[in-house]
């Protein structure tokens, strides 16, 4: 099991974000005020865009020690030295991702439902994303919306640590903090923000006081 | 140097092949009527269905004692021991390539025109591809194509051996051949015709033809 703190998790889109300089920008000014882990998740560009983008963020967030995870594409991980790797239900399967990047970097996997939650192999997978939890319209092949309701019943049920994600902006976290998630994972509610500092802030103000 | 038979070169397509099933049957078909080597090409899927098709495909392959290449994802090379991995101009940069597949799998780079040839890492990458040869339907993204005169100047300077991709059907692989280059690589000329064992064994005997 590789520790995370999942509190505040920025996905980056690099679109949202205004291209490759702004979405660097984005990161670090995320992860100086407060972001506590940062994923690359850019399902339409190419691996040398990658490989770019990928080197940037890592030298942005080495020494501010936040850790750099990257969406599907586990070459990328192992090219970099990434923190770790986040899949999807229709990317490399667990056992395969973790023979590749061997036990010490983190692995997480998005689950959207009751079955997926209580399919995760627990000895392999280090936390999991749970999601979508609100209409998004960042990720256009989501899954259905899971709602509050469910998404505590979903807490109730889970045996890992977890990160919620979906259309979370400031006022909506603290009801899924209040749920029992360990963090939020936000894309556009911090990708091309006019303050993406002030936004990070407010975020972690509203988890920080939905858990006290 | 990793040596590799580029005589008949099969570039999977998918779509063209009518789904996974058929694919694989046609890289079979293939390889048992003479194609020496086969690459899995495709930019739409997901890491899951790939890491399926080329298990299936390796499975197919390696009795026949045909190498299979991976285009582009060098994680999925990886999870199934490809023997080799192929990639384009904006994908991962063959030095970063190398460092991940080590010393012993095949590296195949595109190149399209002099410059990009010039450029090629000779002591990393094993073969080039050149083209696109002939205006071809089936890369949307190819480059200008290069025509029959170009190609000879492209074959008189290169240094490694080379395949020739692009268009390329029965009745026009031979002057491509003639202007030196060790193989050519073929899409939909395999792929999708109603034998595609046959169409192996024709393109086989224009390349040998033009070869005495």
């Amino acid at each position: 099991m590789n520790p995370v703190d999942l509190t505040l998790y920025l996905v980056l889109d690099p679109d949202l974000c205004g291209g490759l300089e702004n979405m660097v920008q984005t990161a670090r000014s995320a992860a100086q005020n407060g972001a506590t882990v940062v994923q690359l998740r850019a399902p339409d560009q190419k691996k040398r865009w990658w490989l770019d983008a990928a080197q940037q963020l890592k030298a942005a967030l080495d020494p501010l020690g936040v850790p750099l995870i990257i969406n599907d594409h586990i070459d990328i991980a192992l090219a970099v030295d990434a923190a770790g790797v986040h899949v999807g239900q229709s990317d490399l399967p667990p056992a395969a991702v973790r023979q590749l990047i061997g036990p010490h970097k983190i692995l997480g996997l998005s689950t959207s439902n009751a079955a997926q939650l209580a399919a995760v192999p627990l000895d392999l997978v280090d936390y999991i994303g749970v999601g979508p939890v609100y209409p998004t319209g960042t990720k256009l092949d989501a899954s259905p919306v899971i709602g509050l309701d469910e998404f505590a019943q979903l807490m109730r049920a889970k045996t890992l640590p977890a990160v919620a994600i979906g259309g979370i902006k400031h006022g909506t976290a603290a009801p899924l903090i209040a749920a029992g998630v360990e963090g939020v994972a936000v894309v556009s509610a911090i990708c091309g923000q006019a303050d993406p500092a002030l936004a990070t802030r407010q975020l972690l103000n509203e988890i920080t006081g939905a858990r006290s």
